[in-house]
């Protein structure tokens, strides 16, 4: 018997490089909130199928004109959190994608689309359900690029009793003006009242949210940023880290090279991966 | 060491169609174009049958005097681009290899076998229904060698909405004048009407189709064109790089060191399918 | 003799690698403008001594409460520049450290200190006629590190004929407001007018300077900016990056994990050299 | 032990000079017929101050705007002839490269101007004598870029029993027409007469020399020929393989990514060493 174990942990290197994990990109479920069906993708690890243990999650969304399809097909999510959780550097977890492609406002309440409302109290639930997922908000994390930075931004700030940690990539952080908001609300809805612009303004710009927030409540998560110097999101994320900086709200903070583009996120994945592994793995 | 031997031989399998790809060559189609039963072969990725996503697709073209094996046997598809996919320098997609071998002429229409029309009106729609595969222009690449090479010229030339990037390695560009294609089709069909090898000569060589084709649709076609020094079709492959550069089309142009052969074309397949994964990856 | 040989057989490999340059940390010069004599530093490249060739300059300053030695001692500039030099990164220039240590204002002229003059007027001309330094803008860069961050941008702004390449790292960006001048320059030089404090804020704070510069200039020089997220200065290098991507300046922007270290400017020095390189290079 | 120490101590500074080559980058000749001082820079290899052998020698040519520093400051031939004949891929030689700075015509004889005379007549004899250089065909090369690549093409086609190889790199191969020729020259020699233009024409075009030239003559010259694909003298280039290739004049042709620029001829020259080495080995 000895000699199988020599054998086998011989042989083990070998074997580890087989493990693959496995993704789906057409699940659906149906919405009371929003009163329709929507899509989402999903990422197992290596071994779920067979293992009986539960997992941490990742809920990792994607950004404007794209659908929950994108961090597979351009983000590469299967080849680089198997990698990471090969080396080592990711613990295993189910990585949820959920569907905001819209012509309204993506992850936020906006009148007759109250995706928010959808998202936490319709589609958390559901997929804790369906997989093998540890429900809590250590196990929890949120991360996303662009418009789903913003997402990541704004669940972080406002439901921060949910996430361990929050990874905005090139973030929209939310209209900077209440003139922009203004202006992109109305082309969208016509019918808006100025008063829900206004509210709308004050809810879904993370610099007015951190303003007014509870920042012990913003500091029991994890922050970690990252915006490329090229990008033209540049200024909503350096007053961010401004802000959080002058708040004293700790958080990682990375100006790479580059610009809004899917080769910067795909270079800012395993980064993501490592830094909620930390939480998930209680460092 | 019976068990031993046992227990590896039980976990080998299982462990290896975990990280490789699949390759297929005995499958069939009937066709009511060309009337008849066409061979094609298949590269499915790793995890293909577990995963429940779909996948772009690459069509990989033989080149003269070979058929739908050729890019099995002697272009180690398999090996190729299970390592291109496992060092991420490839994405994970599906490559179909159809069979053009043939006495008359290959990928396009001439009298009495109209390949061309069977390739995009019943070979297309029939292995994208058939596997899981995202069917439209940013999803879909076609490359191909020598006659397969002047598949790929002719198709992006003349199917600009089809293909996000075209590939033609040590490409035949089609016979270089009109007396070369007579000579070349009154060999192979001599009952063919002096009209219709001028009708040939003039949409099926690639430098005539540049020469009144739309630039601009052109230009929405990724082109990467590699043809060796040591290569018998090095003038057509010249020529092409000169009135590309002349019309402002923007294509990648490689000369190596090598002739018409498989070492040369097994040494352009990870630099092709690193090239089609960049318009996959929405870089 | 059989374990000489050995010996020096096994010493092979590192003697191959072992190509140094040189650094000089107690060089003199007489400043009739600052009435003293000043010290300063130089790296210069392997095979200087023997070869005849002349090369390209940095100048490289140090931070405040430091000196001309900081860079060898603590920035192992011997080490950093040997090793670009040698891995074809970087190409061979000399390196010149002055020294600014001082209880006054470091690189810029304050009443009775005329420190810029000096640098402009009597260093550069002493070092680029005392080794073989091409004296030319585009083979002359300037970086440096906190105080010495400062002075690159202040040197590069004021002084953009000078210079073809810039890289502040850490950068004291100059006194954010008046009050904060007003505050450090009077603690300094008690004696100090209110006029030569307005004066020296409009002058050398690099948010004042860009706002009042000659945008063609300031683009003549190519800038590297590196700021670590845990650094105090974070928000003179934030509101950097915002004004000059408004300005649409080019510049590189780093923010890497740390904070105001010789580990994070160690870490920083090699893409220096690379990106001064880049200029020398002529790519 | 102590010996061994000794003898250690005492190899070190000869190991030390005995890995790196040397650069002069000031030498100048008087040339009686140009009238003129002319300067040129020197690559001698690792050793050649204690060696008391003689060596192959290369002919470095630079582009236009440039001068005989131009190889050593942008195109790092120090670093990069060491790396090669450190790794055996290139043989120890001397680099010799000529100043041919010129408002008037580079490399070639033009009224008042008769540079190619100065170069086989002076140049050549007097640094091959200068120095421990082996004079004959076999042990001589020429390379260069651009205005020099097209000095390369017109010296190897010219002067073949002079040359083992000559490597054109992105090479200006003429003016393609006599129009294009007129107008060149007329516009700096406003005294030129139309037949000089013609001769000029006649003799400084590549594709008119091989033209007319004998065919195993040039066969005795091995050429390497690179050029980029976003170069803008890809059309010349390109129908010189063309032309050689009908002639079946042996020549290695290489097409790489890249444009008219350094970080192209830097990524070239160890291909160029090995090349020309190819001869200077009797491979």
């Amino acid at each position: 018997m000895k000699k199988i174990t020599f054998l086998i942990a011989l042989l083990f290197p070998v074997l580890l490089n087989a493990q693959s994990g496995k993704v789906m990109d057409n699940l659906k479920m149906d919405s009371k909130i929003l009163k329709m069906e929507r899509n989402y993708a999903v990422y197992l690890p290596p071994g779920y199928e067979t293992s009986e243990r539960s997992y941490p999650v990742l809920y990792l969304l994607h950004g404007a004109t794209d659908n929950h399809t994108g961090w597979i097909q351009f983000g590469e999510v299967l080849h680089i959190t198997d990698k990471a959780i090969q080396e080592g550097t990711a613990t295993p977890m189910i990585i949820i994608m959920p569907d905001a492609d819209t012509k309204v406002m993506g992850y936020f309440n906006v009148p007759d689309y109250n995706y928010e409302d959808f998202f936490f109290e319709e589609f958390i639930p559901h997929v804790e359900q369906k997989y093998r997922i540890k429900s809590t908000k250590r196990f929890r994390a949120v991360a996303g690029l662009s418009m789903g930075g913003g997402g990541s931004f704004m669940y972080g700030l406002r439901h921060p009793d949910m996430f361990s940690s929050a990874c905005p990539l090139s973030a929209y952080v939310g209209p900077l003006t209440l003139e922009q908001a203004d202006l992109s609300m109305k082309r969208r809805n016509p019918g808006i009242t100025d008063a829900q612009v206004k509210s709308y303004f004050e809810n879904y710009n993370a610099l007015n949210l951190l303003a007014k927030a509870d920042v012990e409540k913003v500091k029991s998560v994890r922050w970690y940023i990252d915006c490329g110097d090229d990008d033209f999101l540049y200024e909503g994320n350096s007053q961010m880290h401004i802000e959080m900086r002058k708040k004293e709200i700790p958080h990682e903070y990375r100006v790479r090279d580059g610009g809004h583009r899917w080769s910067y996120w795909r270079s800012a994945l395993p980064e993501v991966l490592r830094f909620v592994s930390d939480s998930f793995h209680q460092n």
